[in-house]
């Protein structure tokens, strides 16, 4: 059980930032257990996380960590700073949906990962347009809602979706190969917190088909890409990829078998870092602090 | 020192090609050394490699393969199942001149694998627009011409290159980094001849600076390719990519650094397959027989 | 639906190999999809894998392969060539059994891909030494038995595994994280038919905890390693191996949870190609025909 | 051209560390361009790199930051916190020489990395018990030692390599490709300032002849390790590994080939990192701050 306090921030560079945040968790008396920095140069930019304990382990007689005494400093010094920020109580888990299609191996992937503790939220909700993935949520006491969408009811679907995130309290979207494009106005909902995984090595072979893309340009290498959703389709922040080797052996259908395996990893692992406050977006790109 | 034929095919599938071809090297008494076919479904098409020795190792009293003798019966039947082909004995070391600029990182590395004998080729000739790689030249015993290239120029330098080219025989140009365009007339006097790398992983960032247009993106991967030259920019078939993973630490300089190992590896392992006969093009695509 | 016959052969290597076996296929009327060969020099042995179409898709009137025949012909021609050989109808599934332990990554991965189609075989049994993966073999609508193991009761264990792998008609045993050894009578009883992964890139750290050791001595990248199991612990003919970069910030935990994807992708592929026949053994090592 | 201080610290884990030397670095108006740090939970330790600027870019008028002062302050907070440290300015580049062999790949690719400006050192003395070399060295305008080793010399030759160690003022020795066991007595004069690279996957197949023993164990990855030298052979702190994808039709000589890729860029990062002071060593492993 995690029981630790999670510090991001992103503002201008200028001298004694690490100085100043440090100083002021030594003050409060914080156990550090990770503190990561970045700067971008060419941006002037500063990056900061930091996580510490938040009740010691033995805690007889101990009063614990005063965040929200912190949280109130902190917000001083955030602005002096011009800093933005956020600050996580990481003993309260975030709450998860998953949206897919007919194809299931990333929802299947994502929910034996959480049973087996990789990720740190609750899923309460998977959501489809297909009906297929029924018995799985079943299967891991997951909430499942079959919501059909069409090209003419793309605005009634997504005003019930939006309905069952609301009503079950989702912090993050998870599209796990839901293939359906959102609409803007679904985006701007759900800033920086709907991840998606595009089967191919971004930003090549964008939009429709790119296993058959990859084929037909002969490529020796296919790719799995996730990132962050914004109003650009394939263009948000990317948060994750790799590849793996093909040869001219491969059809497209090994190149989509070989493929779920890429996707499987590139999502989980950006989904694994953002319920861990390791990402910071900006610009179009991200920090991982890892 | 090598001993060997090389058979290489391309034709439509039909039942019995490898039994046609295999049944004709063995009633010619081949010992062979390595087979390998393919067949593309999806369009039709069979490729095969075949190698052989040309005279047994201890020869004593021994008279070799007779090489003109199979080729004059491999032509009929070649003709008689409407094959494409090559035959090459591998006895003959191919003759390539390296074109460069002032980045000499593939240059040099490539004369340090001919030298190391893991290149199987004469290289009689450096060409460049700059004059950087005059002693790196030098020091491998090979001729350098410096023959600068503006746009007002390009036809008459290219004229020169070509006049080297022929004088010293020339079958295969490999561009290690040259950093110019050259003309569809040049690149139609070497077809699948020309082998460039490009400093991303193709198609994306095509075009000029791939690694400030990756680093401006925020991929995580970043890749090389080499492929053959063809009118196109960029879009001649591809040989060999790889990748090498990065993060939001890396500057552009950086990955240029770290891209330098990925030219390196790529360029090299295409010129060593085409020297080895295992290249065969069709389409814009390449079978690789490893 | 697969609809093919393959043919594994290794024998003594010798002129007219490839000829003698495609020309007899070519004979019998077969349309060969794939062929393959290798020969390795050193030990002078020949390898070959071939498949061909047993009905035409469009058979109206055709009458297909002549299996039993061909095999009939074949075998005069294997005698008289000493080779040793399999050959397959791929409309026959293999059935195969999972033994797992309380660690269910690998059988559900396994499972899964199984549903998915990516599997070519019937998976009529799960045996565990833990009651843990009973919900998720019923999910899949097969047979869990849960049959524990103390060093005390192993004989009788294995006996009734035995049991359960002839009931079943088992062709090939999976050890999905097992976690225990099984016996030399139990091996020899399905040679080159047990496989099983273990979490390191062997030789590396073989035997128990191979994350602790891979810690201790400061790896900069961990593996999985899958293979025929052997009556010598961790020695049997290596099938596939992976691995992935870790650095001093990733504790024992992290190796754990960073190689279960190992395991399922290197174990996974391992019954694939099981599976597609696309395996030779010989002394301890592996042909894998890609 | 580097103008920059980097402070390597380890100590015993306590609260406040970050805040303690970020703020006398604040203090004394260092520009902080990267700081990194890293706790080792089980053992209860920490590790930080620290680097700032030392002189502005545009310094009219500016006196820099006040290097000996700083650091005179800093021993003593040092002392207080029990601190191993090291202070280095980066304006003096560290003087490395190379060892090698009659295999010249790697010092080759040294060399030509040093000219393109990626290693931050001089390397005035080249050292082999081969003459091979000799031409090499002098290309790149480096001294050349050519000193025979057999088992009955091997005191005095290492004895006149120490004492041309010496008379360059080397720093740090790196054994490209040395191939002699050197003795103790050499190891201790260099403590964490010999780099090795090993040509397999440590710590499988350690000793001789790497590439024969993954041959005959039939793996299907070979690897490369760089390490510091320490009295037991191969079993120093790891710098770096990689690894590359064989197959069965690769025989021994085709390994050592591809090995050699592996080994230029194990051990040219090795070196790289080290140079850059990346690298801090604790007990047998290696923290390296990228």
């Amino acid at each position: 059980m995690k029981n630790t306090a999670v510090l991001l921030i992103d503002c201008p560079d200028r001298k004694g930032l690490v100085a100043r945040v440090s100083g002021l968790l030594y003050e409060w008396g914080a156990n550090i257990l990770h503190a990561d920095q970045h700067r971008d140069q060419d941006l002037g930019l500063f990056f900061m996380r930091v996580e510490w304990e938040l009740e010691p382990e033995d805690a007889a007689g101990s009063s614990g960590f005063d965040l929200s005494g912190f949280q109130h400093a902190f917000a001083s010094l955030a602005a002096e700073l011009s800093m933005r920020w956020t600050l996580s109580d990481t003993r309260h888990k975030p709450r998860a949906a998953i949206f897919c299609s007919q194809y299931q191996h990333c929802v299947a992937d994502l929910l034996d990962r959480w049973r087996a503790g990789e990720l740190h939220c609750e899923i309460p909700l998977v959501i489809s347009n297909h009906a297929d993935a029924a018995e799985l949520a079943r299967f891991y006491g997951v909430q499942f809602e079959h919501i059909p969408v069409t090209s003419a009811t793309r605005n009634q679907a997504e005003a019930l979706q939006l309905q069952w995130l609301e009503r079950r309290g989702i912090e993050l979207v998870v599209l796990a190969r839901y293939m359906q494009i959102l609409s803007s106005a679904f985006v701007s909902r759900y800033p920086a917190a709907i991840i998606n995984v595009h089967h191919s090595f971004l930003p090549a072979f964008h939009g429709a088909r790119p296993y058959h893309a990859a084929h037909a340009r002969g490529v020796k290498l296919i790719g799995a890409t996730s990132h962050y959703v914004t109003e650009k389709l394939d263009e948000g922040p990317i948060i994750e990829q790799d590849v793996t080797r093909i040869s001219h052996r491969d059809q497209v259908e090994n190149l989509v078998a070989r493929g779920r395996d890429l996707e499987r990893i590139v999502l989980s692992r950006a989904v694994r870092w953002h319920l861990d406050r390791r990402i910071l977006c900006y610009g179009n790109k991200t920090v991982i602090f890892d």
